[in-house]
């Protein structure tokens, strides 16, 4: 871990707009001075957000290439039809402007409620007076008022950083990110962006943030829900020099996972994380489907609040994945005891493993038993995600217009 | 509608045996003096009980004939090994010895917490007794014991009767149930029995059960979870007339579709019920896909429970189902208000919505637009389920060993 700061050749400002209302910053303009190149990841959500229609095309056009990305919170601009498309361009045109840029290097993304326009009356206004104050900005800034001006229902705000030192070069990299789960009423959601100062083409950057989303992001659960806003971000300023690449793979993978773990750790009506990890499948794709169904099983995350030992209920969701393995072979291990195996349940010390679903983290383990000898990546995988609370349905229920 | 009894050829008689508490009949025995054609449904699940690997057996080697049921509520003999199987065995040959009929003629099914065995102790010396007085039981008799015996969170007994009359003879279908999500902590969980007194082939059962099965029991969902022991059988004793086969397959569907709904509002924590309707995709599957996804969303059940117009998850959960279709061609109509079309919401009365959202029941339908014209059951499909509530997470977490 590091100082949460930007890498070189990243400036930010934030000001605040009231969206959704006012007294806190609302809109956040990161500004690469001498550009960047950039990837990004978006929702497979058929009703992906105007903005987010409006950053795949300016990221194609632009053969991943960006000088700055725009983010409000409050309002998500999603489901809102031709005026919300040309909201989002007129957001994005505005900033190009007053940065002196290219409109399609300019990218953008909204969260908060679907289905209401952008307030643009008090957007508009303030749009030059933010790009002015990133193009002020200073270097090596800290992290936290960016992170903080994306924030919904997050109770704090979710940075990460790690240095890579080659040759007593630095190479940074850092990352934000606000709220998974399409968390509050109407929310839409999740946004992280990763930045570094590495040199790095588009087409690098695109395999590292792929690799490491399928590492973290694509690895956690709130509530299953995709958003029609998720989307990540990362940016290469290039401003320092070439680095192996295996550290630069491993920081950015880190910075993805602590960026992940801080999103299931503050969902709603959080009270204790689970990690689901299966071992022994026939392929990589069956053990990811084994563990996402154990993770998200209504049952399981209730016992997990509840510190309940229903260990009934994960060999039960495990059985109903829709994957084929014999369920004679399998061993269910949470918080390392063995507890069942040949088709039975064990002896074993009741008191530990009450207190194994008792702890801050519950930790399964399924071997499915189709492999011998040394287990890899190629045929395990996890998730992890948190309990289901009466909180989190009091959050999502209780909101009337 | 009609009275609430067994058919002609079906005699039951239930028993307490303190599988999991004293005071309730827990042991039901129903009886086919001379024999039923049989078919039955079972859970996918990979960790299905022993009495189901039992049943399945019996129903093959017997080319689908009966004589008898056991049930018992209280253990669901799941994930208990050989111990598990022979235990199950024991109880079907006591059965059989006791009415004198072959063993392969009787099935057995189990409701209750996974992962325990089966008191055998308890059950075995009132085995005979059953019997007995399953032999001596009159015909006609109403079905409200036996439904009450394979109880376990069910706050109500569930029962459904059709009658069909042709040329002044009639054919009667009765069923009974009991309820569905892997309820109560380790619960496992959904039982139904359907009995005709119509003369059917063991085919001709089996096609009418699984068409029934698709139109009511797997178009229902109380949490997503397939439980180890989720079991539909049918009988038909063949002690009426032939009748018109599309008025009986009615009346099955009828019967099947009367219990599933039972099963919804009796769910744990139930406060609303909430049906999903899709058409207008491009093909059955795609319908039902997107159905079912709007129905498991926990943020849709959540606003269903608050009462809250939250439409947007509606839409999101639609546009995240993984089926293709033209976002700005979606329709969703809420309690048959429409409330989104061309990717954006429409202006309508707020506070007819907000009404729609808080009924007994909230009726959502989706027309994909994949279609025009006639829109048949060919590429439309529906879903009923329930809001989630605290109370359902309160249920499922709050129970300590």
């Amino acid at each position: 871990m590091s100082a949460l700061c930007f890498p070189r050749g990243f400036r930010a400002a934030t000001v605040g707009a009231a969206i959704k209302k006012a007294g806190r910053d609302d809109l956040a303009l990161l500004y690469m001075p001498e550009g960047a190149t950039a990837a990004a990841l978006f929702t497979t959500n058929l009703f992906c957000a105007a903005p987010i229609h409006l950053s795949r095309q300016h990221l194609k056009d632009s053969h991943g290439h960006a000088s700055a990305l725009l983010l409000n919170a409050g309002c998500a601009n999603a489901a809102t039809g031709a005026l919300g498309a040309s909201n989002a361009m007129e957001c994005v045109e505005t900033i190009a402007q007053s940065l002196g840029v290219h409109a399609l290097s300019v990218l953008v993304n909204s969260t908060g409620v679907i289905g209401t326009q952008l307030p643009m009356q008090r957007i508009v206004p303030v749009l030059a007076p933010l790009a002015i104050a990133a193009l002020c900005a200073e270097e090596n800034a800290s992290l936290e008022c960016y992170a903080r001006a994306i924030m919904t229902t997050d109770t704090k705000p979710k940075m990460s950083a790690r240095e890579v030192v080659v040759d007593g070069q630095t190479v940074r990299v850092s990352g934000v990110a606000k709220g998974a789960g399409m968390i509050h009423p109407n929310m839409a959601t999740m946004i992280a962006v990763v930045m570094t100062d590495a040199q790095l083409t588009a087409r690098e950057l695109d395999m590292l943030l792929r690799d490491a989303a399928d590492r973290s992001f694509h690895r956690i659960s709130v509530d299953g829900d995709t958003s029609t806003n998720d989307s990540l971000f990362a940016f290469a300023s290039g401003k320092a020099s070439r680095v192996d690449p295996e550290l630069l793979r491993r920081a950015i993978v880190e910075v993805c996972q602590d960026l992940a773990r801080m999103i299931v750790t503050d969902g709603e009506g959080f009270t204790r994380s689970m990690s689901v990890r299966v071992q022994g499948a026939s392929t990589k794709e069956e053990a990811t489907t084994v563990a996402k169904t154990v993770a998200q099983s209504l049952l399981v995350r209730c016992a997990v609040t509840g510190g309940d030992p229903n260990w009934g209920r994960i060999v039960a969701a495990a059985g109903r994945a829709g994957v084929r393995f014999d369920p004679s072979e399998l061993r269910l291990y949470v918080g390392g005891i063995e507890i069942f195996a040949h088709g039975q349940p064990l002896a074993c010390d009741a008191s530990a493993v009450l207190a194994a679903f008792n702890g801050a983290h519950v930790e399964m383990m399924l071997d499915l038993g189709a492999t011998t000898g040394a287990v890899g990546d190629s045929n395990a995988d996890e998730y992890l995600t948190s309990g289901l609370t009466e909180e989190y349905v009091r959050l999502n229920a209780d909101y009337t217009t």
